[in-house]
């Protein structure tokens, strides 16, 4: 064998010496992530065990079936992707898509932007149909540009991110099957906080995340595919166009078979399966009126405050609500001064909305009405302070 | 709006209720993943903080460095990808990759045959050469199949977990930039317990994983990229057909500008920061000689109960170590009667090495002489007794 190996001296130039890790202390009132349920992050703590170990094959259906409690979905598919929100969000397309199938994607905010974007990479034929950022679909809009584009797959947001807006869902599942069309839905800032019955609105193929509505870290991103999704995969003339999230592939380790794919994030999983025991020991309509109630909570003392709020009470979505920044007052200075001082944090605007809304979070962990009563009391006292503040030294 | 949202009863079918999670002790001695260091554990428990707060952004940029050091390498483009080592792997074919473009896999065990597998989803002209899964390649077989495919990359694998096998790097990095090709290496085995040095080596592309010389869960997958690498990104005709993986876009969330891309999964990267402060502290030269060690006292030791491994000594993986199984022996059992009587995990063979070896890891955390001697202790007391049981009950 003609190999050999030469030893250089370690170069020390990146070697610097950090102190051990000391976070600070946060209130997550933003989009996300939000705070994570102290039992969660005891979970995550565990030991790693093996992806192929007895336990944690278990383990594996454990949480496959309490998301499909979470997504009310039948869905045999139904299982955490081993990355992001995002990651899952592509799995929905990347599986789907064949080059050529026309995707038409129903944009309301930043999230339906990152829809189009991805769907294009798998060579889809890309249509979109476009409302202002604060409002919903209805369904004759919906019909319109089915009738008119006629694609292999519909893609919306349930609950935009971007603009706190929910889109309602009665008659959009049947639309889509009456036009031959597969109903893709985010439901990132939905599940665990807000109604979502997958099945009951013949929702196709739907993604999420870990970090918001279930009380456990970003790291993990739900996803499920109806049979006829399914089907879509199966006849595929090539490969899926990524191996990471081929669900084909991901399958047989999901599946009965347990054939190694890739080395499954243990850890996060234990996190994952911790989250969602806590959403069923709570119940789902528990959850879901909690959420709602703090919402409530919060737009009633916010307009009190004489603070708009961004979209109509009907479309409001309990988790994340869009506020908007009193004229002349520097929004990110705002933020800031509530980050450093307080440190509580509390989102800017995304896309068409940066510089005119805040996005304040209640999910999961954090919705509850002690934290409501925290953001109340801020901004009745900081916001005329700061607001002077920032007046003086402009 | 003629949009409206009725409401529907929930389905308690998938309402399991299981207790809270508690996993079984396992000293984790297999391919990966390996156990995580205590203090990684403590940090991964930290509650998350946002992914744009200024406390988050310096631990990124301490994250970066930390890597650059631990793969020896000045890339600007280094960063852990937010998946498991897989993902990495993938990135690394998806950001430069074009529909075309020829990549040779020189394979010798199954994570070449991978690289293969996900340059073809990208639509590269795949060339292959191979070696039996035990061997590594000579500078002479790498300079004929370069001087006859001609490729943009030459990838392969420079600690192959499926056979042991340390592949020599001496002159490879040379060879490749003379034929006018990046050289694309897996290092997911060799960081942080094998010397490596990147930059001297002439390494354009690399990736490699948490859970195994990092002492961290699985999770993240460290990637870094040359210049000469990104200028390929960056001459691309179209976007790179991946969006997660897309370092054009992550590059200015990981770069100087901020910008959001998806949300970190932000404690998997404070788990990161203390295994890379860890390998830091310790100094590289002193974790390498450590695993060095440790594997030559096993080795040993195997050799002294008449155990034969896989691999020649010169090309031995000090990270991980086939073991031949005696002939006759149920080597699926063995490692099943170590799992559940003594939580000691170690994996069988992968593809050509099915039920021919075992994979006997030491990495991170778990290199170390007492786990030498458990293994030595329980190969010397179990297999004997285990192979006549067995003998009995066949």
């Amino acid at each position: 064998m003609a190999t050999t190996q030469t030893s250089f001296p370690v170069d020390q130039r990146h070697l610097k010496s950090f102190g051990p890790i000391s976070t600070p202390d946060r209130l997550l009132l933003g989009p996300g992530p939000s705070n994570a349920h102290p039992s969660v992050l005891k979970a995550l703590a565990l030991s790693p065990i093996g992806h192929l170990d007895p336990f944690y094959v278990d383990l594996m259906a454990e949480v496959q079936e309490l998301l499909r409690y979470a997504w009310q979905t039948d869905n045999r598919l139904t299982l955490p992707m081993s990355g992001t929100g995002s990651a899952a969000m592509e799995a929905t397309l990347a599986n789907t898509v064949e080059p050529g199938d026309t995707v038409l994607v129903a944009i309301k905010g930043y999230f339906g932007h990152r829809l189009a974007d991805m769907a294009g990479r798998y060579q889809a034929n890309v249509k979109t149909i476009n409302k202002s950022w604060g409002e919903a679909f209805s369904i004759d809009e919906l019909e319109e540009a089915l009738s008119k584009y006629r694609p292999s797959i519909l893609a919306m947001v349930h609950a935009e991110t971007s603009t706190g807006v929910c889109q309602p869902m009665d008659g959009i599942g049947d639309l889509c099957h009456k036009y031959g069309c597969l109903l893709l839905l985010d439901t990132v800032t939905s599940l665990g906080g807000v109604p979502l019955f997958l099945d009951k609105w013949q929702v196709d193929l739907a993604y999420s995340c870990s970090q918001k509505g279930l009380s456990c870290p970003p790291g993990l991103g739900p996803f499920t595919m109806s049979s006829l999704a399914e089907k879509k995969l199966e006849n595929r003339k090539n490969k899926v166009p990524n191996w990471y999230l081929d669900v084909s592939l991901l399958n047989k380790y999901w599946g009965s078979d347990r054939v190694y794919h890739h080395t499954a994030p243990v850890n996060m999983n234990f996190g994952m399966r911790e989250a969602l025991r806590l959403l069923a020991e709570e119940g789902l309509e528990n959850s879901w009126n909690r959420h709602r109630k703090n919402a409530e909570k919060l737009w009633n003392g916010l307009e009190r405050l004489g603070i708009e709020l961004h979209v109509p009470v009907d479309l409001r979505l309990p988790t994340l609500t869009t506020v908007k920044i009193p004229e002349g007052l520097d929004g990110k200075g705002f933020t800031l001064h509530l980050l450093n001082n307080y440190g509580i944090e509390i989102g800017g605007g995304l896309g068409d909305l940066a510089g005119k809304v805040w996005r304040i979070g209640l999910m999961g962990y954090n919705s509850t009405p002690e934290n409501v009563d925290k953001v109340l009391n801020l901004f009745e006292s900081e916001l005329p302070r700061f607001k002077q503040n920032f007046s003086v030294a402009a």
